[in-house]
Formats: structure tokens, sequence, C-alpha cells
């Protein structure tokens, strides 16, 4: 709760927040995931800061080992020194409004590391939803010097998908026996991968899943022009840590790959242009609700609900009321 | 698809479909669902026909029984002689496109009656999203004469509260054993719920589901005012109909009570709010998009990419451009 006594100063929140205080980061990320007043003028103060985190979304069914994978990853981090942001993102009740995935105990063991930055975002009870909170959270993240920035999602539900789009590298896990793996892994799954991951590999039917992978890869797609990504399939065993290493070396490589090729500047223009366009909408939506209080959506409304009126010739009056 | 040769003739296909023929009304509904250029005029031509159906969603936790019990309903609805319309709403998967869901096998009785139209609908794969299409398979069913329409939905999920905001009466399904049963049964479901269903009742433990909601509802909230609606509890066994023709009957109450009180009116008036606005939001965005295409966004987001302009500024920026 913010008191009326103490008015936020942002300017010194963003600088303590720059030297890494957690509780500064913390009160930042909370003050833009809820679509406070003071959100413009932290998104403005942090704007130059921004840009140089590696953007890391990391997703897949449950069960694939998400949250062991992210915490092993977090460790590998740490070790050559880079400071890391963890964005972990739970499907909520719809009712409740709390996290049905609360399962957050594998980061304990980061949680007093001063280097690594963890949070948790419901799906619900952002202003504008998680698709308008989430890139604000990000945003503090990457200002706050992190290096890279997981983030971690259950891949299934429009919001979370909305997330990973944030990413610049998206990192899809799978599992062998996961009833039919590799269901999960159809047509799309290969677009929106940069780098497949295969836990439990010590399991049986790993193979299977990465040979299903390689097999679809070679059927063609983007990945197979020339000079384009090909998403490499990494074995791991994230709960004894092995095959990390390769999934950081692949990182590395992805971004390298992107930063050659432009990619990078192609994929945060695309997410900036989509912001700025989910900002602009929810301007002009807030602009509706002023002339509903004017009681003109009201009455057509009211046409609508009567049959009298089609809600589309409605919504051109909505319109018109607005734009030249 | 639709053939060039043969163009829609939507009145005609409006007619049929009033005349209860399947495939024009399944023709109508892909129409809507697809958001065809023959939308606006599909609307136009149902709007005098609609506002006769009572919209009863139903939701609950996977594994309470929702399938069976929209069936059995729909099995004594059709011995009252009504119309019922069912939409089914699964959840897809983000990446494959197809249902998670797919199990209409209890339906299969009604597959061949006249007097029931059953449409499933995917979360994904519609032009602005489910919460953009329902609402227009919904005019479809209610104009071509559905006493009932039934959205059978998980109750996990954005896009499924969504379509439960467009029921006139909403029914919350429950069951003794689902681990936790209660835990669904938290704050926030005692305000969407007009009708609780706690069905296999014949279960251990249904009698106390059924006494931990009355404790929750004595607790107040809304519905311990002077006139208003407390949402009944109907203890169901759905796979052997025990109980069904109770559901009927609080649904028939239910729809008697938003008459008396206006109720029924006031949710609709709100529906119609929601979905006019929705519609131009769409109708702003893609003017966004024209004006993407003269470059605007694109150079705006360049700029917040770089750290160099921040979103909210930038989305300034383009709302100028396009309103007075």
């Amino acid at each position: 709760m913010v008191s009326r006594r103490h008015p936020i100063d942002v300017s010194e929140l963003v600088e303590r927040a720059r030297q890494a205080e957690p509780r500064a980061v913390a009160r930042l990320i909370t003050l833009v995931e809820s679509g406070s007043p003071k959100l413009r003028e932290v998104a403005e103060q942090l704007m130059p800061y921004t840009g140089h985190a590696q953007v890391v979304g990391l997703t897949g069914s449950p069960g694939v080992g998400k949250s062991t994978c992210t915490a092993a990853l977090v460790t590998a981090l740490r070790q050559v020194g880079m400071r890391v942001g963890v964005l972990a993102v739970d499907p909520s009740s719809p009712f409740s409004g709390g996290a049905l995935l609360g399962d957050r105990v594998r980061m304990q063991e980061h949680a007093t590391d001063p280097g690594v930055f963890i949070r948790s975002m419901a799906t619900r009870g952002h202003l504008g939803g998680l698709a308008a909170a989430a890139p604000q959270a990000l945003r503090v993240l990457d200002a706050v010097g992190c290096d890279i920035v997981l983030i971690e999602t259950v891949g299934v539900g429009q919001s979370e998908i909305e997330v990973v789009e944030l990413a610049d590298t998206t990192m899809v896990l799978l599992a062998p026996g996961m009833g039919d793996g590799i269901q999960a892994a159809k047509a799309g799954i290969l677009e929106v991968a940069d780098i497949f991951i295969v836990n439990k590999a010590d399991r049986e039917g790993a193979d299977q899943v990465a040979r299903d992978l390689r097999y679809m890869q070679s059927l063609g797609g983007r990945h197979s022009e020339a000079g384009a990504w090909r998403p490499p399939i990494v074995k791991t065993v994230a709960a004894r840590s092995e095959g990390v290493a390769e999934v950081v070396a692949a990182l590395d490589k992805h971004r390298a790959w992107m930063r050659r090729t432009g990619e990078l500047q192609r994929r945060r223009e695309h997410r900036a242009a989509a912001e700025v366009e989910a900002i602009a909408v929810e301007i002009v939506r807030r602009k509706f609700g002023e002339i509903h209080g004017a009681a003109a959506l009201h009455e057509l409304a009211v046409q609508v609900a009567a049959g009298k009126l089609d809600p589309y010739s409605a919504a051109d009056e909505l319109v018109g009321s607005l734009v030249t």
C-alpha cells in the first residue's frame, strides 16, 4: 500500500534498483504490474537502461520439469557470473485468484543470492492482463542489469503464449513418458522453438523424442532455408544438472546468431510495436469508457440487446464518435 | 471453403437456418466464427430474431462431469419440447491448434435429433479470439429458435471466463472427491454462480460439499440482500439422470426471477455493451494497422526498441494520429 505521507520518489527508487537492491526492484515491479499512475514515469526513467538482457522464454507441458530446469539454469548462469532474472508465470484459478502452481520450492537456494531476482506472476489480477504487465516487469529486470531474464511458463493458454512472444529466445521443454510426448510437438511447436530441451534424458524414450524432433525438422519449414537458425536439441537431466552447460552454450549461440543476422533487432522492434499498439488500444478503450460515462455506449447496448441494431453498426457509431 | 462461382447468399442461408436446417445453421456459425466479410450482413439479418434463448453457462473443473451433465440436461429439455443449442468450448493446445478435450461421445445420442444443435469451439483459431467468436455463434443458435443454449466450458482460463460472462444463467458444477473440491469454491465462485450443481451425489463427500457451499453462502455477500437471488444447490447423478429435472426447474426459476427483477435486461445490456466495445476496439486496432502500413507504428517501435522512447509516450503519439 502506498502511504500518502510518503509519496513514491520514482527517481530514488530507480536509483536504488539500479544498485540491485532487491526491495527496490520488487517495489518497482509491483508498481508497474499494478498499472500504478507512476507507471509512465517508471517506464520513462528505465528506458535508457534497457536492451541489455537476453530474454529467454521457457515453456512446456506440466510435468516436463520446467521449474527444475530453470533452477539448474540459474545455477549455471550464476557460475559464469551472470546476473539473472526469473519471471515465473503461473496459470491461476479464475475464481480464487490464487496460483494453482505455487511450486517455487526449487528456487529456494537462490532466494538469498543478490545476483538473482525471482518474481512470480499470476495470469490474472493485472490491469490489462498479464500481456500488459509482463513487458513492464521484464523492463525492470532488464534495466537493473540482468544479463538474462528467464520467463518460465506453462505452455498452455493464450496469456502464456503472449508471454512467450516476449522472448528473444524461446526454449521448449519436452520429456519422455509424458503420455504422448511428441503430440505436443506437432506442427506449430517447430515454429516457436529456438532451442529444444529433452529433459529427463535418463529415462526410456528420450532418444525417441529427440529422433522424432529431428525427423520433423527434416521435413523443412523456415529452418531449412540457407542461413536460418536450426533449433538444436539438447538432452538434459536437470535434476542432476546434466546437460545444462550445453543449454547455456546453445543460448549463447542463439544470441550470437540473432545479433549477426539482425534477427534480435527485428524481434525487439516487433515486440515494441506490439506493446505500443496494446497500450494505444487501452488508451482508446478508456476513451470509450468516458463515452460510456456520457451514455452513448449504453444507448447503443440497449438497442443491440433489443435486437434493433447489430453490434457491428453500433461499434461503427462508437468509433465514429471518437475518430476523425 | 467458399467457392467464387457460388457466392454466399446470406438471406437464403438465414432463411434455411431459421427453418432449423442443420447444415445451414452449421454454415452460418462457421461464417461468423471465422470473421468472414459476410459477418456484418449475417449479424444484421439475425438481429430481429434474437433475444429468445436463455443462455446457460455450465462450468467446473475437469472431471466433475460437465459433458455427462450437459447430455442429461439436453435429454431433459428435449423431453419438455425445447429446442436446444450446445456450444462446447474446449481449451486447445497452443501449438497444435487441436482440441485437448474432444470427448463429445456422450452427445452422440443427440447427434441426429433435429431439435438439438451441437457445436464445439476451440479456444484458439478464431479471429479476435474466442471472446469475439462465441457471441456470434450464440446469436446464430438464438436466432434459429433455440429455447436454451448451453455453453459448456472448463472453468479455467481467461477465455473460458469471458464465455461464461455471456450467459444469462451460470451453473457451476462441483463433485465430491475432486482432490480438494471445495477449494475451487472459494470466494469468487459464489459471485459467479446462479445455480450450484453437486454432481456424483451418490459418492461419499457429496453432502459435505453441499454443506460447505451453504456455509459459505451464509457468510453473506450480495446474495444476502433482500430480494436477491440465492443460488440453489442441486444434487445430481448426471450419469443416471438423477436430479436433472431439479436442474431444469432451477433454470426456470432463475429465468423467472431475472425477468421479474429486470436483471435479464441488465445482464443483456451489459453483454451487448461489452460486445460493441470489443468490436469497436478491433476496428481501432485495424486502423492502427493501417497506420502501421504507413510506417508510423514501425518508427515508434524502433525508437522504443532502442530505449529512446518509452512505450506510453509512443502510444500517445499513435492515438494522437488517429483520434481527435
